[in-house]
C-alpha cells in the first residue's frame, strides 16, 4: 500500500514526474525474476501449440486463456466473439522439373489461390523485386510462375520488414493482374533455414486469386543460381489450401479494477492466434505472457487508480480482425492510454510515447523508470502498430515498448518459430519494462491526452 | 618445376622431412585464394541438388563429375559402377490426437518400415536414453509408439555423434524386438529448427522393419513437455517410405598419373551421394571440392612422383558401399596412403596420421606445412572413417585432416544442408591444408608403410 500513498501524496503536492520514483523502481526490479509470462508461453505453446485464427485451435486457446487469467486472480474474464472468413493450408510442393530436377521448399501466403490437385507446370519469369515486377509488360508475365526477389536484411527496429515486404502484400496481385498463374517469392525473412515464412495478403480489386507462396531464403537463392544458367526453367507447383467459410474468432480481456472507475483504462495487449506453421512462441504468446504478467504485479501491489484492460486478441495475422472489432465494440470507452506486446520477446531498448505535451512529465517518470534496464527514450510520435492500431487511428494516446528484432525475421511466420527460442532473461526484462509503464500510468492521475486522430485503418 | 627439383634434390641429399619447404609453403598459400572448391560445390549443390545414392539423381552427379573432372585436366576420369538395393522416403506425418492435438515435424531414418497409407494410432512410450530402452521390459514397448530422447551436444571434434547416436543406429531395432508399432527419436542433432536429421539404421537379425522416424529438436522438446504433463500421449503416425529394388550405384574416379607408376597411389576421397533433403553441400559436395582442388593444383605445378587418384564414392549415406566396392576392387593396388574430407567445410583445426614410425619425419614436414594455416598436429593412431575405412583396415597408411565440426550437426543429415552454409574463406584454409598434404606425401620417395591392419568392415 505505500506504494498508492506515495503516489497520491505525490500527485497533490508534487509533479507526477517525481511521484512514485521509489516504488515502481522496486515492482521494476522484482519483475527481472518474473515467471509468469515464461509459464504463459511455455503453457499455450505446449497445451495449443499453432493457434490459426477462427480454427477449432484458437477456440482452445481462448477457453485456456480465460481459464488462466483468471487463475491468475483477474477480473472479468471473458471472451468478445465475432465472426470471420477462414483460409487453411493444403499441401504445399514445388519441383523443378527442367533443366535441373530437384524439389524446393516452399508455403503458401494466407488467402492463396489453389492448383488443381495435381499441381500446375509452367515457366519460371523473375524479377528481382516488386519494383520491377510492377514495371514488367503483361507478355513477360501471362501464362508464367512469377518469381520475385528481394534483398531484405536484418534490422533491430525491424524497418525491412515495412521495405520489402510489399513482395508478399502486393506481388500476388500485381501478378494475378498481369496474367501470372501463379507467384512465389523469396520469404520475406531473415534467416538461412529451410522453414518459408508465411504470411496475410489480401487480392485487390480486379485481382483473382492464384497460388501464391514463399520459397524459404535457401531456396529462393538456388532459384536464382538456376535460372542464372540461362536455361528457362520449369516448375511444378501444387499448392491446395482452401477457404472453409464463415468461423467465431474472439478477443480474450480480464481486467484489474481500478479505484476510480471513471478514470478510464491502461489497455495492453498482445494477439492470442499465431500463424499455422510454428507454435506462435515469440508471435506472439510471449507478447501475452508479458502484460499479463505485469498487470498482475502492479495488480499483486494493490488496487491501482486506473483500470488495467488486459486483451489477447484474436485473428491478428489475418488483417487484425481482433483489433477493429475491438475499437468497433469498445470505442465510446475512456482509454488513457494503448499498449500492445508483438514483435517477439527479446529485450526492449527503447520506447516512444503518443501523448498530449502537457501529460509529458508522466513520460519523463517512465524514462526515468526504464533507463536502469538499458530502455532508452525515442520519441512522442508513436502510432500503435497491430491490434491497437485501429484504436489509436481514432485519437488515443500510446506508448510503444520497442524490442529488439534483429532476429525477429529470422522465426516470424516460420516453423522455427517454437519456444527454443524465447530467452528467459530477456522476457523478464520485457516484464520488468511493461510492470514499469503500467505502474507509472495506471496510477497517474495525469491525463495523457487528448491527441490528434492518425487516421488508417 | 622447380618444386619438384627442389624435392629430387632434397629427397638425395638431406632428409626428406626437410626437402620442400619452400614450395610446398607456396603452393599452399596460393590455394588460399582458390575458387574451384567452391565451384564444384556451387556446381554440384545447384545443377544437381539432392542425390541419394541409388537413384537417378545419383546417377546425373557421377555424369557431371566425370565431365567436371576431365574439364579441370585429370586423367583417367571415370566411373565403376556397382548395384545396390534403394530406399525411398515417402510421406511423413505426424500429429499428437490427445491430450494437446498438433503436428509434429519429423522424417524418416533410412530403412524405416512404412505405416498404411492412413497411417497407424498409438500412445507414446518416453524413454531419456537408449540404455533405458534397451532395459525396458517388453510390457512397456508393446503395441506403443517408441520416443527416445538423448543428450547430444555439440563438439568440435564431432564426437558426440558416435556417443549418442546409438539412439537412431540401434534404436529401432531394440524398438521392433520388443515389439513397439514405431519409434520415434530425438533428431541425432545440435541444432534447434524444425528440421529433422535423418540417417541410416540398419535391422538386426530378428528385429522385423517398423516404422522409424526422426522428430526435429524442437518438437522432441515439445513432445516432452506434453508427456511431462502426466497424461497419457497419442500420436498419429503416417510414413510411407519404399524398397525399389536393386539400383545402380558407382565410385567417380580420376588420376593425376605419376613420374613412376610403380611408386604407388595417394588416394584424396570424398562422398557423391547425399541424403535426399538437403543438398548435399557441406555433406559432401565440399568434401569433393576439396580434394580435386587440392589435387589440381599439385598437378598443375608438375608430374609429381607418385600417382594421385582422386575418388567421388557412391552411396556412402547407405552403408559405405562405395567403400566397400573400391576396396574389393581396388585391394591389390599399391596405396601409399588414404584421404577423405567428410566432415563439412569449416576449417580444419588438427591433422593425425597412422604410419610406419620410421615414416614420422615425412608427417614432421607435413606439419612444418600446416602449422602456418593454425593445424596442429595430432596423434599417430588415425584411422581413416569413411569411405576409405573398409581399405585402411586392411593396413594401409592414413592421414586425416580433421574439420572443425562445432556446426556439423546443425546441418547434417538435414533439409539446411545447403550451399549458403559453407563458409568460402574455411572452404579454401581446406584446400591449402590438403594442397600442403598431397604435394608432401605424393612426391616424397619414403614408403609410409608397411602398418598393421586395424580390422573391422
Amino acid at each position: 500500500m505505500r506504494l498508492f500513498a506515495t503516489l497520491l501524496a505525490g500527485s497533490l503536492l508534487a509533479a507526477p514526474a517525481l511521484s512514485q520514483n521509489f516504488d515502481v523502481a522496486a515492482l521494476r526490479d522484482a519483475a527481472l525474476k518474473d515467471d509468469v509470462a515464461w509459464d504463459i508461453t511455455e503453457g499455450l505453446t505446449t497445451e495449443i501449440g499453432p493457434r490459426l485464427a477462427g480454427t477449432e485451435a484458437e477456440a482452445r486457446a481462448r477457453a485456456w486463456s480465460v481459464a488462466r487469467l483468471k487463475a491468475l486472480g483477474f477480473a472479468n474474464a471473458r471472451i468478445e466473439p465475432f465472426d470471420m472468413p477462414v483460409w487453411v493450408r493444403g499441401e504445399e510442393k514445388a519441383e523443378i522439373l527442367s533443366p535441373f530436377p530437384q524439389k524446393l521448399v516452399l508455403a503458401a501466403l494466407g488467402n492463396s489461390g489453389a492448383t488443381p490437385d495435381d499441381g500446375i507446370t509452367a515457366e519460371i519469369a523473375m524479377f528481382p523485386s516488386l519494383a520491377a515486377l510492377e514495371a514488367a509488360d503483361r507478355a513477360q508475365v501471362q501464362g508464367k510462375i512469377v518469381f520475385v526477389d528481394h534483398a531484405m536484411g536484418r534490422t533491430q527496429d525491424g524497418s525491412s520488414y515495412g521495405a520489402f515486404g510489399g513482395a508478399r502484400r502486393k506481388g500476388p496481385s500485381i501478378a494475378s493482374k498481369k496474367g501470372a498463374v501463379a507467384i512465389v517469392i523469396r520469404s520475406i525473412g531473415t534467416d538461412f533455414h529451410r522453414n518459408p515464412h508465411t504470411g496475410v495478403q489480401s487480392w485487390e480489386d480486379g485481382a483473382s486469386p492464384i497460388p501464391a507462396a514463399a520459397l524459404s531464403l535457401p531456396d529462393a537463392e538456388q532459384l536464382n543460381r538456376i535460372i542464372a544458367r540461362g536455361k528457362p526453367v520449369t516448375m511444378k507447383l501444387t499448392l491446395t489450401p482452401r477457404n472453409i467459410g464463415t468461423r467465431q474468432s474472439g478477443n480474450v480481456m480480464a481486467e484489474v479494477p481500478g479505484r476510480d472507475p471513471s478514470a478510464g483504462i491502461v489497455l495492453v495487449g498482445c494477439h492470442l492466434d499465431s500463424w499455422d506453421l510454428g507454435t506462435g512462441a515469440i508471435d506472439d504468446a510471449a507478447g501475452c505472457g508479458i502484460v499479463a504478467a505485469a498487470a498482475k504485479r502492479v495488480m499483486d501491489a494493490g488496487k491501482p487508480l486506473r483500470t488495467i484492460r488486459v486483451v489477447w486478441f484474436g485473428a491478428e495475422e489475418v488483417g487484425l480482425r481482433g483489433g477493429i472489432a475491438y475499437r468497433d465494440a469498445h470505442l465510446q470507452e475512456k482509454h488513457v492510454v494503448l499498449a500492445e506486446s508483438d514483435f517477439g520477446a527479446d529485450r526492449i531498448y527503447k520506447f516512444d510515447s503518443y501523448v498530449n505535451p502537457a501529460a509529458l512529465p508522466v513520460i519523463d517518470a517512465l524514462a526515468t523508470a526504464l533507463a536502469p534496464i538499458g530502455i532508452a527514450r525515442g520519441h512522442n510520435q508513436a502510432r500503435g502498430g497491430s491490434d491497437i492500431g485501429p484504436l489509436a487511428a481514432t485519437g488515443v494516446p500510446v506508448v510503444s515498448l520497442s524490442q529488439d528484432g534483429t532476429r525477429y525475421f529470422d522465426l516470424h511466420h516460420t516453423p522455427d518459430d517454437t519456444l527454443d527460442k524465447v530467452d528467459r532473461a530477456q522476457l523478464a526484462q520485457n516484464v520488468a519494462a511493461w510492470t514499469a509503464m503500467i505502474a507509472t500510468i495506471a496510477n497517474s492521475p495525469v491525463e495523457l491526452g487528448p491527441v490528434a486522430p492518425t487516421g488508417g485503418k
